[in-house]
């Protein structure tokens, strides 16, 4: 039979079964996009006579890493928020107001690459100006999850103390929403569900429980998943004991917001329970460990909600606190920091935050049936890590195999050799095929140069960043 | 007046002073291999005739890192001992028997190569086989510390069960104790202090009374540091409160061990009011977070080491359980670990841990007076990362500076784009100009797979790691 391409000698970890579904000289054959027979490729290479055979040899060959959650827009500031308190309110507040979608966007691109080259293929980008963002990654072939930020509190935040309960404005709730649904209107679907779209109210304190239950009513309608802060920090439990006398869980419970539809992002102030009620509805989470760890020095009930029967999917967050964007150093993270809370270095093993940043992740953002594992009938989203890199050398395959706590625990990004989506190479050996990379990086530069430049020192309310640059500890 | 090499136009962190000693456009003027004047471009180009000038535009430079504590020979079976409790006895202790110099050696280099890449200048290898490990160092161009690990315990870890009293045997102290000073003896000062050697008894629970003040006496004769495992865990407590009734500090104290001689590596198991005892008496210390994050799920008491005034280097320990064996990892580790440790996110910030990477680290290893900082006088050991990539990109300097914060939370290592030891550039644009990196990828691979061969599941012990293979987790 003839196929488009047949990759083929491959160290394949498929993520089939409840394990990593390892397959030694894994052979894969894909059609328009798809795949369609995973194997062996003495088997294979019988079957399919390919337009294209990729050789695999010395190759780790894995699903394309899921990262269900990031804030691109807010990488045109990276590193200028850091080591503080008060991070939402001080650290990124008082940059907000300069951070235009014409200054945010050429960042977001150098973002998106960053996170294409360390292997990530479907990209949960949230936040404003998505059309853009949903532009570049249909244009760049990747895959991207989007949702438009829906909120009804003003961009006063820098102004407010933490205990004051924040302003509702229904107009921006309109406007918010209204632009989210744009994006979905324009962009669900597209190119045979390459792109497509959520609906995001920002979290439970930014707006009103009328359009929260509005959001709820489209959802259904549309039949959409809700990507939502929840529970984040105290500072959302103190939002919601003071204005609604209950907290986030409870309050969402009530509302009838706790089911399949939700997919409840960073989960950082919920308890051990409640972590557990909300796994058992049904509802998914995403967890945020690198940008939660800067930002917080907190880690996520994760354990708790996936013992409990959840499915967690990974997510980098934003540069300015974390500082990067990409999925292995995420799943270095998760293992290392539940290990930490736990006493116990057998607490999330490798292979569990591999599947989270690869198949469980694809089922918690609601496309586990067209992603997320190598497997037949499935997308041919696939990245590949060069076995000769440093960081994964030297290569064993028995007694026991060292791939998966190697990628895990030592890779760092630059191992990913080639990524494609929709079996499209997107990326092969430091470049990439689809979108001029320098005149990114340029314009990237440019524009954050020009944007922090029009910021003085009177603007910023970071105590920590200022002291720091004034002691030259920058 | 002529100079070898003046480096131009850096963001140059020299480390000077109490926070990183920024210098914008900054230059170095280098005259066989010291550096003999730092300051702004401008002043050093008229001051200079450099025989080669490198121009560091859109560079971050800064000090070369500082590895205090590896051992690169267990490099051979990284990835093989993971996610699992018992490690050292159960974990890598199985495989020990099989690690001869021959397959160590091999790969050992390549994880020289590694660190190298991500911007290391000096190895503090600790292990058997040192003589092998130096003569590459010495080739390399590198900057070795050397330390013979000597013990009394025969290797039969993998047949105890942690609450068994280790036997000593008097004959192996005797032998690795002259294998140390074989060490010594041939490398200590070679080519101008750029390999020196350290004594190295293993940990207060790997030998006797009598060889730990035995080896107290040559420390003194021979003006030379002691390189220990101190408190390294739960274990050594253990054995130590068997045998003598006491914990390792006080037992130490009792010794007069608890000086400036004395480099004491992990403080896992020690309490605050250990880590403050040996930050007063003088003892230095070596943080290794990645690896006692991922075989313990533990942070060690640095903080309450630093507050009491003391000084730690980083390291980056073994590569069966970190697995990486790079400083880069070390910095961002370490002040996550430490953030999450005391549930605050202004603990540990990056200029902190940029120190610990550099010119704390050089202190505390005993090498501060000639290397750690860009110095007047200062051995030329330099590592230069490029600002043009994908994580440290878009380069902000006003109103805050965003370097060492995108180094240590987002940097990875393949930044790193030159690394000069002694002035002499060893690294550039991923190629080593001193070894052919090829055969020795080659030859490591070549021989982790001829040893592995030999090892049957029925040798391994660790449950977890053959659980996992039979599963399809590995």
């Amino acid at each position: 039979m003839k196929v488009d391409t047949l990759i083929i000698n491959a160290d394949l970890f498929t993520m089939q079964g409840d394990g990593v579904g390892y397959i030694d000289k894994g052979a894969v054959a894909i059609e328009r996009g798809k795949i369609i027979e995973v194997g062996a490729t003495e088997i294979l290479k019988n079957n399919f006579e390919p337009e294209e055979t990729i050789d695999a040899t010395n190759k780790m060959v894995v699903p394309g890493f899921i990262d269900a959650h990031m804030h691109t827009h807010l990488s045109v500031i990276r590193g200028l928020a850091q080591d503080t308190k008060k991070w939402m309110h001080k650290g990124i507040g008082p940059f907000s107001d300069f951070i235009t979608d014409a200054y945010a966007f050429p960042s977001s691109k150098m973002n998106i690459l960053e996170g294409l080259a360390s292997g990530t293929t479907t990209f949960g980008d949230y936040g404003n100006g998505m059309d853009d963002v949903a532009s570049f990654i249909y244009k760049l072939g990747a895959r991207g999850r989007l949702t438009t930020t829906v909120r009804e509190v003003p961009e006063v935040l820098d102004q407010l103390q933490e205990e004051d309960l924040y302003p509702f404005e229904k107009a921006i709730g309109e406007k918010t929403l209204n632009a989210n649904l744009d994006l979905i209107e324009k962009w669900h679907g597209k190119d045979n569900n390459r792109i497509t779209t959520l609906l995001g109210p920002q979290a439970p304190d930014f707006l009103s429980t009328d359009l929260l239950m509005k959001i709820k009513k489209i959802a259904i309608e549309k039949d959409l998943k809700i990507h939502m802060h929840t529970t984040q920090a105290a500072r959302e439990t103190k939002q919601m004991v003071g204005r609604y006398n209950k907290r986030t869980i409870q309050y969402l419970d009530e509302l009838n917001y706790l089911d399949e539809r939700l997919i409840a992002v960073h989960m950082t102030d919920a308890t051990n329970e409640e972590a557990k009620q909300l796994a058992e509805s049904g509802a998914t989470m995403t967890l945020c460990s690198g940008s939660i760890g800067i930002i917080r020095g907190e880690v996520p009930p994760v354990k708790a909600f996936l013992d409990a029967g959840g499915v967690s999917a990974l997510g980098s967050d934003q540069a300015p606190g974390n500082n990067c964007n990409q999925i292995i150093n995420e799943m270095k993270l998760t293992a290392l920091f539940n290990k930490i809370k736990y006493d116990n270095p057998e607490v999330m093993p490798a292979w569990k935050v591999l599947r989270m940043a690869t198949i469980e992740g694809a089922k918690a953002f609601g496309i586990g049936g067209e992603v997320g594992s190598i497997e037949k009938g499935k997308k041919a989203d696939i990245t590949f890590i060069d076995l000769a890199s440093k960081a994964m050398l030297p290569v064993i395959k028995k007694p026991l195999r060292n791939h998966v706590p190697n990628l895990v625990y030592s890779a760092r990004g630059e191992e990913v050799c080639r990524v494609m989506v929709d079996g499209k190479t997107l990326y092969l050996d430091n470049e990439f095929l689809t979108v001029d990379e320098d005149s990114i990086v340029k314009e990237s530069q440019k524009l954050a140069t020009e944007l922090t430049s029009q910021i003085t020192e009177e603007d910023i309310q970071i105590t920590k960043g200022l002291e720091y640059m004034r002691e030259n500890k920058l």
